[in-house]
Formats: C-alpha cells, structure tokens, sequence
C-alpha cells in the first residue's frame, strides 16, 4: 500500500456531520475527498489548513439566490456574488431564473451558465423557470441540468405570474421532470387590495408594506399550491417562508405521502415588522417581515423538523432601487454573505439549533433536494473537497464596507454576530479565508441536476 | 506529518452509510477507526482485509438477545451466543434480563456482567428490569451502565407481570433515568380467556396459538402502555410488534411529541400463521404469527419509518422444551444468526429496503436509543472499528448444523437466503469469517450506557 | 274553554317530524298552527283536507332559486316559478340576488320585493348580494330583511366576481351582518384554461363541459372560500356541491367550530356526466354532472349529516338558450317543481334517507340558517300553518306540459318518479292540489330575516 | 268532526321542545298526549293544570339509578326512590342491575320488575347485567326487555368486575342484542396500588380518595372500554364521566363511526375535590370529584353535544355506611331528586345550557338510546302524557328533611339552587306538586325497551 502526497490537508478541526462531530482532518485530492482520519494518519500534502480545533463542516449550499446577471449586472454579478458567497462560506450557490431574458429557454439557461462559468468564485446550479406559453420547455431545462423550477404565484416584474390554471399545468409538466417547482406563495389579489387601501389612506411608512401583505395572503397561496400539488403529484418547495403558520399545510401534506417542504430565510429568523421602520428600504422583502412569534416559531420549526432548509434569497439591487418611497422600491434581502453568520449567531449560539442540525439545513438537505448529492452537502470519501471552517466564538460587527456584493446595503448593519466562517475551501482550493479572498472569476463549476440513487 | 502503521485495514469495499455508500476502506488502530479513505490512501497495516468489493456496514447492533445464562445456560449462553451473533454479523448484543435470578438488582447485574465478559466474543450491552417492590433499583442500574429496562404486561415466568398500577408507577421512575423502557405488550387476560377456551375445544394444532393470542391482545397492550408513557412522560419501546394495526398508537404518540418507538423481528418478516402448523414448536413465540398483509405492512413501515429498528428477539430453549404440545411448549426465537441473512435477503434483495435502511434500522438507530452511539452503530473516526462485510448475492440454505447457538432448532430450517456476512469485525478484530469463528471467550467487552451529547 | 272554528283543519295524515312520524291531524287559523292532535280532537274547521293517510310535512323551504325577474323575465318570473313552487310543494322560496339590476342595493331589494309581492302565490324571502364597490350596502340589505348574501368565485355575468381580496373584504362586513354568505365556489382560472384548451381542440360535445369544470377547480375555490371564512370569521354556505370529494374542507372547518356548510341540488343526486350527452343544454349546469361514485356520495353525506341542505338551484333560461352549441349555453338548471319528487323517489323511496331526513334537510335546517325559523320549517303550535302533503307511492312520469314554470324544458323530462306532493298549503290556504294551481298571484308574503333565539 | 272531554289539559305554559319554545297547552287522555294546542283550542277535561306562564318540559328521563332493592332495601327502595323521582320531575326511571341477586337473569329481572311494579309513583325500565359465565342470559334479558346492560371494569361488590377478556367477550354477545352496555369506566389494578400507598402513609382525610382514584384511572379504562367496543363492533355508553379529558376516546370513535357516547352527573357539574373534606362521606362517589377546570369543561361538552346524557347516578346507602372513615365509606350520590334543580340551577339559570339542551340530554336523548322513545322523552301526540312543569325563578335551599328517598343525607345540604319542578305528571297523572306527593304505589309502570324505527 503506497502512499502519495495530496493536494490539500485540512487538519486539527472537529468535523460536523449531519448527526455528530469528531476531531480530525480531511484530504482532498484532484478536488475530491480521498480521506478522512484523526491528524496522525492524514497524508503529506502539499497545502496544509490547521483548522485550530474549529469547527470543520461540509461546503454550504445556498439554493437560492438572485444573482441578477443577465439583466440587471448593475444590481450584482456573478463575480461580486460568488465573493460575497465565498466569504460567507457558501461553496455552491443555485442561481434562480428572474433575468432579462428569463431563464425560460435552454438558450437562455446555457447563455447564462457560460456567464456564470467566466465569473463565479465557486460552484453554482441553475433553476429553471416555467414559460406558460411553452411548458415543454420544463423538460429541456431538466435534460439542460436545471435543479428545479421557480414559479409566481403573484404578477412578477420578470416571469410571468401563474394563474391558477397554469399553476396545475406546469405542475403537471414538472411532475414528468422528476424535479421540485419552488413557489413564492403569495395571493396577488388581496396585496394588491390591501395596497390600494393604504395607498389611498396615505400612508407612507415602511411598516405599512406589512399590512399591505397580511399573512392571510401567505397562508393562502400556500394552501392553493399544496393543493395543486396534490393534484398534479408533483415535487413541491414553498420558498421563503415568513411565519410557521403556514407549515401546517405543508406539514400535513407531507403526512399524507406528498413530497412538499418548506424554506425560510435569515430576516425571517431575525427582524420583526417593528423593524421595517428602521430598516427602510433594506428591510423590504417579500413575503414582509412578521411578529416576534413569527421568528420564534420559525426557528422551532427549524430545530423539529418542519421546516426542511435555509436559504439566503440573496436578491439585492441598486441603493437608488432600495432609497425610493416605500412602494416603489424594489423588493429584496442581501444576504448570501451574512447568511452563515447569523445561523450560526442567533441559531447555534443561542442553543436553538445544533451544528448538526445546521448542516443539515444550510448544506446536507439542499444539496440532497436539488440533485447535488452526495457530490456536495457531506464529507465523504468521494464527495467534492467543499468545506466551510466556523469559528463558533468570534464576534463581529457587520459593516458593509467589509461585505462583497454589489449592492451597497444590508439590513444587518451594526449588528454584531457571533460565529463566522473563517476558511471556504471549494474543490480543494481555499477560495476565501479571514476575510480575504483567494478564489479566481471563472474556477467556478456548473453543477448540473443529477438523482441520487444509492446503489443498492 | 508522519506516517505509522495500523493494526488493521479493510480494503476495497464499498462503505454503507445511513444514506450514501461509497468505495474506499476503512483503518483501525488500538480497536477504534482512526481512518476512511479512497484505497491509495489506506496506511500501512499488521493485518489486511480484502472487502473484494463487498459492502462494508458498521458492526450490526442486536438490541434484543434472551442469552439465558445464568438460569437457562443448558438453553444458550453467553459463549454460544456470542459465537452465533459474530457468524450473524453481529457485532455488539443487549442481553434482556430474564434470568434466574433476574436482572433487578446491581448484584444481579454485575454477576451477569461478569459472566458475559468471561465468555462473550463479541461486545455487549445489559438491560435492567423493574422489581415492582424496589423500583428505586431502576437508577442504581441505571448507574451501573443498564442501557434500557424490560417490563412486561403479560405474567412472566421470570419477571413479574406489570399490572396497569404499577406500569405506571414503573414509568414514573425510569422517566428519572432517561432511559427508554421496552415492554412486551400483550393483554394477559384476553390471553387467558381465549387461552381456555382453545383448551377446551380440544385444540392441539399449532395455529391455534394465533387464536389464543389475537391482535386485539396486542393493540391494547400497545394502546395501554402508550397511554402510560404519555402520562409518566417516559421513553417507551414497544419490542417485537407483530403486526402494523398496532403502530398508529405508537406513531400518533410521536406526532405529539413523545418518545415512543416500534421494534419488529425477522419472523415477523417472514412467516405467517399458515406456517405454524409446520413449524411447531420452533414457530411458537409471542406475539404469535400473523397474516400475510401484516408481514407486508411490517415492511412497508420499516421502509417508512414508522418501525425504528429490527431486532432477533433471540430467545431459544432446548429441543425438548419445543417438541412439547402447542400450549406446553417454551415460546422465543432464535435469530441472533439468522436475522441479518433474513433481512438482507427479504428486504434489501426483494427491494423493500435500502441497505442505508437496513444500517439505520439494525445500527445507528439502536446504538442511538440504546445509549452506545456514536461509539457503536457508525462508521465513523474516534468511532470503535466494528464493521460487518456482507456479499449481497452469496445464497445459502439455512441448516441448524451450520449454526452456532446452543438451542438445535431454527424456524428458517431448509430455506435458501440471498445474502450473508462474510466477515465480522470487533474493534479491530476478526471475530467472524466465511462461518469460521475466530474470536475467543472473554474478548467482548461490557458497553455501558452513556448518554449522546452533541458537542455543540 | 270555550271551542272556535277553525280557518282550516287537516286530517288523518301521518305527520313528520325531524326525528319521528305519528298519527294525526293539525289546525290552522288566521294562518297560523294553532293546534295538533289526534283526529278526534280536532276543531271545526271551515275548510278540511282529507290527507288519506298520507304523510304531513312541513312546507318544504327552496332556499336557492333564481326567478330571474327583474332582468329576465322571458326565463322566468315570479307568478309562474310560484306557481311551479306551489306544484312542487314548495311554500317559501328565496329568491337569489343575480337579477338586472342585481340585488346589491336595498332600492333593488325593494323593488324586487315588491315585484314578488304582486305576483307570488307562495311566501318567498331574499337574498342580497355584495357590492365589492360599497359593502356597507350589506349592512342595509340586512336590515331590509335579507336572508343572506351571495357571491361568485368566478366572473359571472350579472354579479361581479370576487376575487381573492374582495372576497376576504366581503366575509369581512357579511361578519357584522351575522347572517350567511352563500358562495359559488369554482375556480374560474383554471376554468377558463381547460375551456380554451377544448375549444381549440374543436371539441362540441356537451359532455366535454365536465371536463371543461373538472372537480379540482370546485376543490379549490371550495378550499378557498372555507380559508377565508376562518379568517374573516363569518358564516359559510358552500352552494350546489357536486362531489363529495370538496366536504372535507367544510366539515374539518365545522369540527374546528366554523360554522360553514353545504348544500347539494337534486341533479347532482341523479344524473352523470355520462347524460350530458343526452340531456344536451338542459343538462348544463354550474357545477357540471360528475360520476357515478359521487351521486352515490353526496347521498351518504346527505344521510350522515356532512351535506347540511337540499335545495333546486331552479335557474331556467329559454329554450333557445339552451338550444344552443356546447361552449354558448346559459348555464342553469330547472328544478323547483321536481325537486321533492327527485328527494323522495331516489332518496327516501331508495331507502337513502328517512322522511325525517329529507324534513331536516328541506324544511327545518333550510329555516334555521337563513332566519325563518320556527316562522317557516317545522309543524308547531305558533309556526306559520304551511304544510306539504305527499303520497309517497304514486308513481309518475315527469313532462315538461305538466309543469308550471316559463322554462319548456326539465332534465328530468321522461323519468319516472316515485312519490309526490299531492297538497300543498301556505298560511292555511290550498296553493295546489292534485297537480291544480288554486293560489293566486299576490298571496304570498315577504319573509324577512329574523334571528331565532329561544326565550331561554 | 265531535269534540269530547279528555283526561286532562294543562294549559297556559310555554312548551320546551329540544329546539324551541312555544306558547300554548296540552290535553292528554287515557294517558296519552292527544293534542298540543293554543290555549284557546284546548279541550273540556276533567282535570286542568295551569302552567301559570311556567315551562313546559316532557318528563325528565333518568336512565342512571340504583334503587338498591332487592338486596338494600335499608338503603332506599322503590316506594321511596320513586317518590323521590316524582318529587324531583323525573317521569321514568331506569334501574340498575346491581342487586343482591344481581340483574342477570331473567328470573331476577322478572322479580325486581314485579317489585318495581307494585311499589313504584312513576313508570321505570330496567337494565340487565352480564354474568361472564353465562354471556347467553344477555339475549335473554333483552328479550325480557332490559334497556341496556350494565358492566364493571373495576371490582365491585356486587356484580363481577370484567377484566379486558370478558370485557371483549361480553361486547360481542352485547352487540347480537342491539342494545347499549354502559361501563363504569376506572382501573381498578391503578386504584389498588394508590390506594394502598395512601392508607399506607396513614391519610385518613376524604379528599385522599381523589388521589386514590386519580383521572389516569378514569382515562384508561374509558380508552380500553372504547378500543374493545371498536373491536366487538357494539354500542357503548361511558356513565359517569368525572372530566372532560376522557372524553376525545369517545369523541375520536364517534367520528370513526361508532356508537360510542358518555354520560355525566349533577356532582360532576357541581363539586370540586376541594369540597370532598367538607362534604365528608356523602361526597364520595366513584370516579370522585375533580378540579374546576373539569367542573367547566363538562359544562362545556355538555353544551357542545360531547356529553350526550345527564343522569342522577342515583346510588343512596345508609348514614352510617356513609359516616364511615374515608376508607370504609360506602360510595355513591344521592341525586334523583336534586337533578332537575341543579341543572336549572347551574346550567340554565347561569347561561351555560338552553332548556332546549336541557331537554335533549335529560328527556330525549335518554329516551333515544335506551328503547323508550318516542313514548317517552318528547311532547308529541301519541306519546305517554309526562310532563315536568319547572318554575324557573323559583330559588329554594336544599335541606334532607324536604326530600324523599330514604337516604338520610345529601352533598347539596345547605345550597341554595334557582330553578325547580312544580309539576310532575306521569301518564295524566299528577304525581306530585308544588313538593307534595300524590302518585300512589304501584302506579308506576314497566316500560320495556322498544327499538324505534320511523315508518319510512
């Protein structure tokens, strides 16, 4: 049994998987993991990372994120995103389809990912979208190696929102697919009454935008969008949301067979509406941010199970976009960079989730959901050499100064979190590490959808 | 970094975990993993086991063993046993505590204790049992390492039967324990009633033990000790369901939030009662055998997860004891050998589980519940180096004289099974291998409980 | 005591009760029962019917009828849908708000009122509608008497459909009113996309307006409506159900202590889209016809309680309106003259329901829920003296010239049903008798709406 | 059409059906209700009651009672208890089987109904118990005319306990007859051991016995009771149910389908466990007092239709077997005569129920499920002339000396109760009034179970 010398040797670090945690290292070679052992037996290589008796855990996947290029480069690219997610501790991020062009079209998706492949720091997947005018597309978009597809159910600027009809009829075509549809779930037709009234009554706050998108309008979409799943049989993902109150729609399909599960996203996890205020512009998203019980429930759902992951729904624009009154701004969390840090802060360290449960959220899952696994979302003999390194004690204040996307805002300003990612390790190369960062546009890989199927 | 040599390396397999698997081979040194890697990157070893591309699982955790000694030694014994368990592919078994005496006090406890350790080859664990009269016994053994406590609802020869006053009372002090109580949950008085009536029918024909023990004598032992658990707040474990109308009692205890749990056996896999006239006496255990759709309803939630793990329920007797009339013959299986043939042969085989289920169920579940993970049940570094090899298309017919517990009887006699253990692994050492038995009396080592805290 | 004579007394009938059948006879004077009793105790009367063993019920209540004047007379008005009422055993109807103008204002309440005053020769009572532009007209119809609102999911050519918003706006202020918003509940998106889909593959056939509608469209707008209502909190009556695949949504609501309902109509509980083909525009009804196994359905949840009112939906159109092709018919069933013949031949001679059943469901709780009760719906000392005789032996064959409304045309033309109203009495006057109309246009009487609370 | 003089009219009350109220009169002749009229249509009779504006009720039903004799007559027999029913506005009866000899066979039932007949003021039924050893007599009894069967799953003095085999044994025989078995629903194997633990710890205080007896007791047996019914397929009656966390068992089942309902008491709607010291001897009865939340939420369940009967639970001894230690106290209430009050008092008089509700689980509901309607349990022509006048503003305070039955004590001493009959009449008969009794011994009549079937 000969030995050999490998690429890279991660050592001294508490690895955490998706159950435990174990002292010890990793090595990767040619960009995959080929070994994992207590320090005295990893290999000689030719880098070596001392993790100082951190936290080591598999590469963190952000499946949803809104990189804005083709369409809105002004807003962020693909660049400035993968910095912000190499310095966030992301290793792969899944890019949704709001561009201009939309990434309706297998040309569209291709011109895209070729984009992406010149300028990402690191590994990234595609989303699909549905054109209800030529739905077969869907099937194009899957052999294309697109993770899933994004459907409004409200009117978007960019795709076109889906009735109800055509919700059932795309549902009907992804079912074919074998992939999710993720699905913003809110009811246009009461935002948009409730958005008239308080117009009409004046009202300029940034509160107001809450009252303008009750929870009823959450509640009911996803309802509608469980049922229609229902029908067609198909795989469904309720993006971003905004209060547990929801999930028991979610919660109860899932008891009667349906594979149907639920995202939330760090704001939800952390403001409240008495923010909004505050927050101005920074602080629209939608759905808007709810009420105290709201985050705690969330994150209770978080730990037992109901809700299945985390995602950053990165989705900035321009300051000008974000400095407008309050109903003319452009809607949209930063987030891809802060993500990491605020999980770990007000989740890990405040005793509500564990690391495990972490990993299973922000990389296991995901990667598992969206056809990436077990390439990524677990340290694993074989698996691609993507680690995240946590410093659980430090403390930081957010500035966004010290932030990589373009967008020159985030609603985390002047907090201080406590528990960072110091080193992000893609395919064996250190791509960001203490705030630096290492990776070069274009070493970046597309992912594309592949289904796990275990062999036996 | 310097590289050193280990005492045993197991090449060239493919690596079963809970969800993946993977090629690549596993390091042990000084009887724990201290390493998994891609082959070429396997260190130097005193010893070299060549997986030949067989699946490599961690060392199959029985949670449910009756070895007999002290009290029944001319039955089974702890040498016997073990030996059965290490050509079974098991590497760690939990022996129940109904002997002479039983294991109600520390004393008893401890004498066992002692016997196992001189005479084990492979390692163990112990269960306790409540003397109605002395529950405060329950924690002294729950200090002593008792990794459960057994109870049961119906009369025992052994143990006292519980009555529903002091099942009670009985989970009120093992809640303070933190362990889970097993019971065996038949109704004694339905029992007793139809018991009686079979007798004076005349009836003498194997099956009727069916009728004399019907589900009904099952679902509202299970019902009861649910509703008792639910009420002292307890960790419940229902051993050996028979059939899956009992589950709903079980599952909707768990949507509400409590630990309770279902453990099924290999017989109740694999026969039905149209098979107790052929079996005889070998086929009588309680529960008894049910129908066809129970055995398929018995896979289908252990593929769902509504059954958690799979345990022998190994309980022999001598030939004698079986070979009496139907309603004098000593009830109990023997399976310790058998069950992991069984399952790789009905469930994995047939493709009613996935060999990651069948670790989930016969592994890292019960080394989960049962107080020994992450030191047994994973594959893992720092984790003890249990492995079970197993050659999925190896098909072999089941005859006593090839098996290694004492009792000369096995319902499986003359069936032909797909899929086997080939080797067996106990912290670094071959206990096991192609039916060769290599370890010695006295190697197993006690496992004590030890509660599973996430570091973080 | 001194004894009087009576206006009317009816004798030697079988009278039914909701729960119970006895022998007898009752009185009515000044239009009021004013006493029941064996035969022999009953008063002088100026007037006496024989009932000749037949049964006595109270005067079936039609809670859901489209006379269509004012707007369209043509189709139907009130002296002659009164009279095919009167025929039908019908003694209050209430007439539905889908008129030109439509019934959104108390000035076209009041018009309306006064219109069916003129012309009805049974009692009659209103519905409103909502006026998505001024809801607080709600408020007034309420105060004008109106039994309750009606509203449509889908656009509708007289009432504005409600949207998502408007509706929960609506349910809003209904909520104040305290009384019941009715609700046509089908989803007009994917309606209009199927629709579109068959006209473009040239389908003609009337059978293809069931696919046209399918039943997810009426589960949707069902789940919808039942959202809404918990939100907003007022009183739900789901209109015309045809499967019994949309209750769920109702009766869980109602175990959650909503008070939410639903009504089914006699076509539903007859036909299947198997005679849309036969039956042509006649046949064409909103909802459409279903399937065998939901005829069947409905009938089981008619018995047990799920489905909570009969009523005939009666919305006639002229012939040539049905006459037309597929895609360009006026939607609307006939049905208020052969509604209780329908009940009675395919439910209670069809040992479905019980006679007291079909009173509950045509009489009592059609009273009860739109505040009519104890004035209409049940035999009682102080109740309105309206009483429907039926024979329930007699055999006939349905044909349009023996029927009294305008419309030329009934679904049920040919059949031959079972058992019929032979007398009917509204306020101690003969309206019809023996297939003859003896009311006369302007006796009947505007109910309106009052709260029934017992003095206790 | 000739008038004649009847019997008797009671005019000018407001008669309660189980829905309304309405003004008017009865005339009843030949003891059967001939006619309900306005007081102005009322016949001549021989005898008039004027209500004086008061209400109406139809006889009170109480289908819970041990009048104890044959076997106790010391502690109250039939003469007395019936007087005291009378007193108390009940108008039929239903006797348990628990007497020495105990209700098993049809000889026993024979003599106690040849008892009743020849002591008894008001009209009385009987139930039937089981006799494990001869489940046969079952049938008998039915035969006989037994109203349901009653069954002990705890030890009782008299009649056989049944554990959960002859439990399940007796069930299916129960199911052939048609008929109800009731159950008095604690484990008795719980009660035994608390029991002795409390005598231990040398507790001589009355309230121990509601830790002796505590609600766990109550539930399992309720859910055993109620999972055996399911089994055997027959109807169930839970009596006495003391908290209302009992109840889902029965309220699940229910919804599956079954006939399963439960019963509850005065005391149980009255007392709390912190009255039991104050109370002494005469407040102990099985299941015993519970805390206020329970007290509230029968209220509510009787309100919401989850209690479907409310019975006297009538169980009287001797005051010395009542001045006992806590220990050796004879348990049960006396109640039969207090009932009615307490129910005005509590119930209608503070809101919590309509004297509609009050009329269906004291008087129909009653008369329903156990085979005396509609003879009994409703003012309707045909039915027995029972009516129960109650004065509801009339407010009295309880004191032994004023009551009946032979029991010399009861645990509403001293209590000032709001509400109470003033008029019982039984078959025309007035059998007591305004506190006098006038029904003579051997009035009273035997009214055997008759199933109800309407007609069509």
């Amino acid at each position: 049994m000969s030995k050999q010398t490998v690429d890279l040797v991660v050592k001294n670090g508490k690895i955490v998987t998706s159950y435990d945690i174990f002292e010890g290292g990793v090595a990767i070679d040619e960009g995959k993991i080929v070994l994992v052992a207590k320090d005295s037996l990893l290999p000689n290589a030719d880098n070596v990372v001392d993790a100082k008796g951190n936290f080591i855990l598999p590469g963190i996947v952000d499946v949803h994120v809104h990189v804005q290029d083709p369409g809105f480069p002004q807003r962020d690219d693909f660049e400035w995103a993968s910095k912000a997610a190499a310095a966030g501790g992301v290793t792969t991020f899944m890019d949704m389809p709001t561009n201009v062009p939309p990434t309706t079209t297998v040309k569209a998706f291709n011109e895209k990912k070729e984009l992406a492949e010149k300028n990402s720091i690191v590994d990234f997947a595609l989303w699909g979208a549905p054109d209800p005018d030529n739905l077969e597309n869907l099937k194009k978009l899957a052999e294309a190696g697109a993770v899933g597809f994004k459907g409004f159910m409200t009117k978007s600027v960019i795709l076109k929102g889906l009735d109800t009809g055509t919700l059932l009829e795309t549902f009907k075509v992804v079912k074919e697919t074998g992939r999710f549809i993720s699905v913003h779930a809110e009811n246009g037709e009461i935002i948009a009454l409730y958005t008239e009234k308080l117009k009409k009554a004046g009202r300029k706050d940034y509160k107001a935008i809450a009252e303008a998108r009750p929870k009823i309008a959450e509640l009911e979409a996803t309802s509608r969008a469980v049922l229609m799943a229902k029908e067609a049989g198909n795989k469904l993902y309720i993006v971003h949301m905004s209060t547990p109150d929801a999930l028991p729609f979610v919660v109860n399909a899932r008891k009667e067979g349906y594979e149907i599960y639920a995202e939330t996203c760090p704001h939800y996890l952390f403001f409240t509406k008495e923010d909004h205020d505050k927050l101005g512009g920074a602080g629209i998203m939608f759905p808007p941010l709810r009420d105290k019980e709201d985050v705690l429930g969330l994150w209770e759902a978080v730990r037992d199970g109901r809700i299945s992951v985390i995602s950053s729904d990165h989705s900035p624009c321009t300051l000008e976009e974000k400095n407008r009154e309050v109903w003319d701004v452009i809607a949209g969390a930063t987030g891809i960079e802060t993500m990491l840090r605020v999980i770990l802060s007000e989740g890990v360290n405040k005793g509500r989730i564990t690391l495990n449960r972490l990993v299973q959220v922000m990389a296991e899952t995901p990667a598992r959901f969206f056809g990436v696994y077990p390439r990524k979302g677990v340290i694993q003999v074989g698996s691609d050499g993507d680690l995240t390194i946590v410093d659980l004690k430090a403390e930081e204040k957010i500035t966004i100064d010290k932030l990589h996307y373009k967008a020159k805002y985030t609603p985390f300003e002047g907090y201080t979190l406590k528990g960072k990612p110091i080193v992000t390790i893609v395919r064996g190369e250190i791509v960001a590490k203490d705030g630096e960062i290492y990776g070069k546009p274009g070493y970046g890989r597309f992912i594309p959808y592949q289904e796990y199927k275990p062999s036996v």
